[in-house]
């Protein structure tokens, strides 16, 4: 379409980074943390172009909901970054901080949860916590939460990955001191209405302590979890 | 205002029955449990009509979700109706009949809950079912459940009422044989919104083997426990 | 990928079983109904390891929701497993339990309601019911459900599975005395809100004795209709 | 409060009928139905005043929804208005004209429902057309429609006034050639949601010739089947 | 998979037309209207099947909501069945009847409505009425809608097909004197929400005399406008 | 309740301005208008308090969604204040400035959507331009509108107050250049949803140029007007 | 009434405690937290038997969305009980423990923000942490929060109570290090609804770190930054 | 298909232009703005047929919402439109009018908003605005957005792109005294609800001056603020 006038000088892939994003480099100063880069919405190109103005800064760097074009655009700037393709997370530099504060425990109420979890692990790891997973401990079988009390109970921070009726963290919430984070999934049938269901379980809380996030925003439970069980 | 022409000739206040209602008398015949009368949206005329052509027929009549005026129109036409204040319901004949069938259970999950959950104790009572209440027992201190459980495995139907997050079902379901119906109240914070929140955790309780019936319809929830309970 | 570092320890497909999942083995001695695996959201391989983790136990397993993949990987491991295309569901043993208990009826009241309807039906025979199935009942011409009467009274447990306005649970629980348990299809117009509109009818059936799932889960139907027509 | 200044010229209570309304007088001619007023939401001045200029035009005129401070503003002008409290609908002239066009047949499927069923059957005579009411045909007792087959038939135009699970108007129309104005009302319990739930069901009938109006609109009900029963 | 055992002996492919629907063949004398088969959530095989029944009869047919897989299928059974793809309907016998009672004019409002105008200008049709097309008269020009007028008050009933604010059926009804069936369509940027809120504001119509259908239910409304206009 | 212990030092209603409200007076220099006080959620006993301070100030000062105790509060400190009931505005000091800028034109869809289009019309005057009122003017009544084209085409700003279905808005802004502000009021039957519907309505609005406002915000509706129509 | 039979003999006024709560006396055990008493939805009967069992106790004990009757009620069993009427609770003992952990800060974003930012600060106080409350620092004048960047950053855990837009807790999260507890508020016009707007916007937010809890639930709120800022 | 009868006479895709278009040709004149021509939900071929018809006009025409077959449609016709694909907008002729009036600021809160906020540049552009675009300026680094606002306040209208919380319009109308065109997008997490959430908090922005658009609608954005920017 080279023949054609193109009227757009802003915003087109040749453009320079100011012209799809502003790097928030100076938030692990401001916050402690550094910024994730959310892959969903962007074009590969434009996550390549990040990736490239992120390899000259040495902090750590997450991109989370990746899709397969994401991840080798970022692995064409950074050939050494992490991918986990269950919590569709890329992290560079590879390897997690070593942990720091108290140890952040992730449940996931059923197998299906796992990809959210998962992100909240690989999360907390890279904020630089010490993360544990445990999966399938729903409600529906009470007695696969009640064998982890004591694990529960060391934790600093607990998130909990639930879909379908997302009573997990209400449960859990009443067994332990520490606070729970409470991320819903959008598992279920059609009354689940994609994780709403879930998060109302969640708000709704009948036990204090339950802190929610969006729907399958398993970064942000790890994050928050993170911060929770700092030092 | 008589000096007014009244232009209505049907569905007066002067009217007969038949204006306002047509009773199912038959119902017990065909169904094996008689009529209830709503009477939310009825006016106590109304009821107090209908109350006269019941007092003609000799089978069980529930009267619910009455106010104050509906008790006093129907208590002038049948004056040793029984009539609860908690459940809002009246009954007439006073005395249950002889329960047949299973036991049927009914679990509050908080205080707050009662009036459903007694609304559906007693419906399963006049219905012919032995009936039972337990209040308190929400899952936020899980100890309070499990303290029930040789109880909750003895009824052959469980009705759930509960409020806020609506995880009770979910939980008991897990841990018995027997139907539970679940019937969510609107009780709870903002996010609660009327009762829609425990509704939708029930309709996706991860446990099969719940029955969920409409927000605050604790006559309905005893009706289904009945009927599963019959003999 | 190998190539690059590999950051998860846990939830990777290589894992063993406890990494993804925690079988409720005891479920059949705690409720009388073994667990079964819902599908949806799992991968292939987690399927086909819950699959072999099966297979050295005894118990009816139901896998519901299955795609073609599912099928493929069960049968890797379970070759003789039944699977129905329709029902989505994959069953092992293959052949059903001898039938105890009271009789359940499963109504489509549409062909477009068949799929749900039919895993509503094999639900309860795997777990032990005889059950039958009828289609295209619904009230639009009233005079085939008011064919089915004497069929509908012999039931100990009804399902109807009903899309659109979702008003066949209303119609029939005002004719029979068993408890009809409702399960609303994503079957309609826009106005259906993929299953909203009937899952709101069947929660607001003006006849008691309605007991409902979530849309589009026969699975839970067939169950609880199961524990209703228990022995 | 006279003594502080008064910044407001337009839309007072003391200004001419133009600053509150323009009246619609050649609705009438343009339609062929004279205009309503809504009288939810306007203050009995406002009301009366209204009243006062319809005094002067010699056309049916109708008051809807109205409360009791309106209906002695407007008695205050049209002493001989007929006034029904059931319906909340003002009619002047008292009388209505002599019916044209087919007969309408009025609906309600339960008691509670009547307020809705007698405004659509006041407005269908008031604008011309034969009309009957019959209450309570819900169908949790299918007899009670079905007895009324013969008058069904012989209608024009038929109006149900529904709520809770809103399923008559499904039922109704599978059997008739005539169209169905089916009008949803706020009765019910919780999921109810104040009609939404009847009027899903009404927009989802799996019958077609179903035509929907507001939730408790029985004027817009009784306006419509009016029109279709036309001469 | 046929050395697998095959436990469903009712749904299956195979079987009798009686295992996947009932056709409604006395709708015809009950109704007036012939009976359609809504296509959206049927396989070809057992739209195939449907139509072969339907070729014994010799009554209007018409198959809805078609995919291309049911378009073979039919004509596979009814090789001259007429096809409509923008409406996405088949009819058989091809030819409409001779056109009985008044005639119906059906508007879209914009372009992207037309697929489900024309559903309802077919339905019409073959439904025995004289139906007419008139495209892209949103109130955005008023002029447009404006310059209808002779046609819109020579209709015994409008239809009118709207999508984004739905606001066309309020206008067209403060025109005329004949019902305006309204048909909502899921056209629209984000905040349509597929529909809904054309289907609101078609509700909310301030003009009496609108008759609402389900969202893109062209059929539904060509069927209503049919019956309004009939002879 | 002197006797008891009182553990609360903040907040209480003998403390000083800055334990309930921070007032935003350089917003005049910042924005060019004066902060206005919102008064629903506020004690007579806060508004009291926040007029104290404003007095000190010589800006315009608007309150709004007054009650009557909130107007007594203001006037015991600002004696000259205007008060408007329809509004339920109060403004110092009472007269507003003179105009500037182009010319805003305030329309009622009908008469119940008084206090909100009178809200806009006393907020634009006072943030300095002038405004005129047109009431009454729906679609329903085409002619209405058309007859203020010429008006309309002479504002440099138009704000459309309407419930029910919202649609003046669609209709106004497909005849002028002006944006206009459309705000959407909380009138109609059970499906306006208390302006949800209306508010959809213009959100969808078909013709560009709708700036749509919060429901019932006659407030924001006239800042806007005002913002858009300064010189 | 009291000739009248009496045929309930569970959850009457006359019972034990145990008939209507059981107190989950053991949580300060086992969370570290002592057991709040949330009112609404009980009688002043219950909330006064609840307060005499309490008494037997020497934990803190909170009564929250306490009513006029429900303070007397418990003054009658503990007359030194501490009650603050903007945030609705009683705490009793009436002074709160000597803080430990980190210091908690509260913002309301406006001043009908008050009663639920006072409802967190006490649940803090009551629970053992200190902290402090700032009025009126909403995103419309972005320098009164600035101005406090300095103690927002001095805080272990902040609560931001908003409603409208529910803002703030976005920005705030994108200046701390420490997690940011948001709880909307009911505050606002129309599309508010109910506090919906802002409890989506805080589940929303862009900046990470943001724990979400029920709409106008200080308690909640303030129990979550006692756990979060413990010790 | 030929040797089928062909039933449909209009809406055929070999019809005239009017068979599925009018096209709004003067409302150049009337409005002082084009038509745009909105391609979603419209087939190829009606495109192009719409584009042969402009071609004749000499007005500046839009296409938006395009895929790839609408843009070669379109350039089969018009070969040197200009065509910008993150917009997907089509503009013939290709160069943009000389700007007149005030500038436009267009603001993209992340890079995921882009698209939405290209529209809007483009819009404004070719409505004859002078218009530039600044990307990334989201609230959780508040000193991107602080460091724009001179640029901010020379601006005659602001559109402002943003998704998830939506919270800079509210930001940014609290700098400026100019109007700020809020258009939400549908990024975000689950509780976005595809855009929902954004357009919640932009209706209910705290700071007044906020006008709405639709979800993801750049066009109408720009387009309104081309409006107030209007000479």
């Amino acid at each position: 379409m080279a023949d054609r006038p193109d009227v757009v000088e802003t915003g087109g892939t040749a453009g320079g980074l100011d012209q799809i994003a502003q790097l928030d480099l100076d938030r692990l100063d401001r916050r402690g943390y550094p910024e994730a880069v959310f892959c969903e919405g962007k074009t590969a190109d434009q996550v390549g172009r990040i990736a490239t103005a992120l390899a000259d800064q040495r902090q750590v760097s997450l991109f989370t909901r990746v899709r397969e074009e994401h991840v080798q655009a970022i692995h064409a700037v950074l050939p050494d970054a992490a991918y986990d393709a269950t919590a569709r997370i890329v992290a560079w530099p590879p390897t997690p901080p070593e942990p720091t504060g108290g140890p952040v425990l992730v449940l996931a109420a059923g197998t299906s949860d796992l990809p959210v979890a998962q992100e909240a692990l690989l999360t907390a790891r890279y904020l630089g916590r010490h993360a544990e997973l445990v999966v399938d401990v729903g409600v529906a079988g009470l007695h696969r939460i009640l064998a982890q009390v004591p694990r529960l109970r060391a934790a600093s921070a607990i998130v909990v990955a639930a879909g379908m009726d997302g009573a997990l963290p209400s449960v859990v919430a009443g067994l332990v001191a520490a606070p729970v984070v409470a991320v819903p999934t959008s598992v279920g049938y059609g009354a689940a209405f994609e994780g709403l269901a879930a998060l109302l379980t969640m708000l709704n809380a009948c036990a204090p302590g339950v802190a929610v996030v969006n729907i399958d925003n398993g970064y942000g439970a790890g994050h928050l979890a993170a911060q929770i069980a700092a030092p």
